[in-house]
């Protein structure tokens, strides 16, 4: 676990992690929510909304947002105040992928950093657009 | 579930519904994403970051928009497009929250509603407010 310090943390700076989606990452996703909407579960209906198979919870994906701050940047000393997600591929499950922030921005005043957030999977398209605000908290 | 049409859906219309977060929620929510981060799970780490107790990951409450979408608003046939979320309070562990969404724009080009989200703790406090793009997928 990184333990960047707010003066430690430069424009540019970049961290990044690969992860696979398994099946009992979206059951345990499943269970703790209770969205038990049929798309992450039934590939039948899944395909009648013209899926090959079942999506995986576009909210899944956003949760790595949760271990890029706090695990990555800055890491032990994050607080996240702000996120903001865009979906513009669908994820499924098997799919591994590569969870990816750069710093664009520093308030010094709060002690804050912005992020750019870019989620990619195996075959390199661009499954999640973010942007975090993250409190470095020391 | 609710199985909501986009023409049943109306500016105005609210949904909303209440979880408590449990430890099992928070561990699974780690093992999920592997943030790691002992702001949730070290009682004396937490305590030097200025709080009596461990809080909950603020991408867990997060992921709650997750069922507001696919189970409430519009249900079945919802797909995601964008969220925003801005962490107002910390969530704790064994806090009761309602989760609530309120429809604040409809796109009739591309059958998207936007929703307005506010999440409150068993004390009444808003702890995250956020906006949702969630397409009607018929």
């Amino acid at each position: 676990m990184n333990t960047y310090t707010f003066d430690e943390i430069n424009i540019g700076h970049k961290e990044d992690f690969t992860v696979t989606v398994t099946e009992a990452d979206r059951d345990r996703f499943r269970e703790i929510t209770g969205d038990i909407n049929p798309l992450h579960n039934d590939p039948k209906f899944a395909k009648s909304k013209g899926h090959d198979k079942c999506v995986a919870f576009g909210m899944l994906s956003a949760s790595y947002l949760s271990t890029l701050a706090g695990v990555y940047l800055p890491g032990k000393n994050s607080l996240i105040q702000k996120t903001e997600v865009n979906f513009r591929k669908p994820v499924y499950v098997g799919d591994t992928l590569t969870i990816s922030g750069e710093v664009t921005d520093k308030s010094e005043t709060f002690n804050v950093i912005e992020v750019k957030v870019l989620i990619t999977n195996q075959d390199g398209v661009k499954v999640v657009k973010g942007k975090m605000e993250i409190a470095v908290v020391e």
